[in-house]
């Protein structure tokens, strides 16, 4: 079966039947993933108002009702505790083991967050003729954190946690122009060239991810990242935690086009 | 003293001075202006949310911390209780009176939200040669009470509220191309044309505002508008909210250009 071409609710309940278990890369091609953190309503107002004040990092698709599994709005019918093919709970920011199903950790007062991710920006990157080399080699976008701080709120702070492409010169403006469109899976890349100006040693060992070639000619070039808001809320170290399993999303019905 | 062309921090000096104590339209030109909504933290996380799922009607420009009176973010240096000309200060959905400075009444519960307002956009719109016929005609935008609802979030739920601006035919697609490239400030019209489709009976009869002239071959253009989340918190008639009188906006330091 090939799950590129495929709808979106088809392949949540097939995932939600445990039928799929893999990293979601490459299903449902122009539909938007996303990143989920789930927390308990006392963080739920401050969390909320750390993704208001960091767009970029932190980009809401959908904040669910306290105590729904549902993203009612991106994934209507959608079963939040099941539909992600592996999750991660944390307890006291100590991660407690990976789940093909978190419904029997589910609790009434649990708020889920779905956040955007660079996965929608990648697609329109590649039809503008963009390679994204993370793609090319087959492994994981390099991420670094930076010396840029994220605005605080409330209890979560930290710094933003950036992802590299490495461009070809002639490229780096369409690769903004082309993420200008989308602003809510990170938009325009927050810095361009030189690491060291966001606090970036070594370019060749990222902090997150592997590293990829970066061929002559090309300058890096880097977004706010996902991991931000997850490497935020892990700070905090809150009693009780869920998350995706990294490169496990949750596909949502919106078009990335929408975004 | 030329107010138009004057900085916002002298401005809001001047305000908490007592010594500007009318509407804020025309003053610090280029800058942006913003409706306030002040509420105890216990309602806070449900109009948070009731932002985020309604970013056209309702664009967050800033939230403050609890208690604070500074919008650190958008105007530091600011005082949120005496930098509005006029306040409204409302007990359980009724106005209990207008004030020139609302510090006796602040609690260490309080958080206030700064939301974007069409002012800004009306003065791109006038520099691309689309007249604004209620600047023209110096009365008060037209607003209608639509048949579009608002996502709910928590206690809070409404109809959306739109502004109606006529626009020559010719010139339609560019006030929705302008008005795009500001998405914090309510972006693109929400309806162009036949008002019976967004539930509004009679064009000439708003349910807040003064009527204008409707030319002949001017189509009336709608967006959402800033009442929106007023209507929607004196709905819920908390115990106690604070907001700016009408016209009577918060300067802010950013440019309607950084929007």
């Amino acid at each position: 079966m090939n799950l590129f071409h495929q709808e979106p609710k088809v392949v949540r309940q097939m995932i939600r039947e445990g039928k799929i278990t893999s990293p979601t890369s490459g299903m449902c091609a122009g539909y938007a993933q996303g990143n989920l953190v789930v927390l308990p309503k006392e963080f739920a107002y401050d969390f909320l108002l750390f993704t208001q004040r960091n767009p970029k990092p932190c980009p809401v698709l959908e904040v669910s009702d306290v105590g729904s599994r549902e993203f009612s709005i991106t994934a209507k019918g959608s079963d939040i505790a099941r539909d992600i093919p592996k999750y991660r709970v944390y307890r006291d920011g100590v991660m407690q083991g990976e789940y093909e199903d978190v419904s029997s950790f589910w609790r009434d007062d649990l708020v889920s967050f779905l956040l955007g991710c660079s996965f929608s920006f990648e697609a329109p990157m590649i039809e503008e003729g963009i390679e994204v080399r993370h793609i090319t080699e087959n492994c994981n976008v390099l991420m670094y954190i930076t010396n840029i701080p994220c605005r605080p709120a409330g209890i979560f702070s930290g710094p933003v946690v950036v992802s590299m492409r490495p461009i070809p010169h002639e490229k780096v403006v369409k690769a903004v122009t082309v993420t200008e469109r989308m602003p809510q899976v990170h938009g325009t890349p927050i810095h361009i060239g030189d690491p060291e100006y966001i606090g970036i040693r070594d370019i060749h060992h990222p902090d997150f991810g592997d590293p990829v070639t970066i061929k002559e000619g090309e300058i890096p070039v880097f977004w706010a990242c996902g991991v931000t808001p997850q490497a935020v809320v892990m700070n905090v170290k809150p009693p009780f935690v869920i998350t995706h399993a990294p490169g496990h999303m949750f596909i949502t019905d919106m078009k990335n086009s929408q975004l």
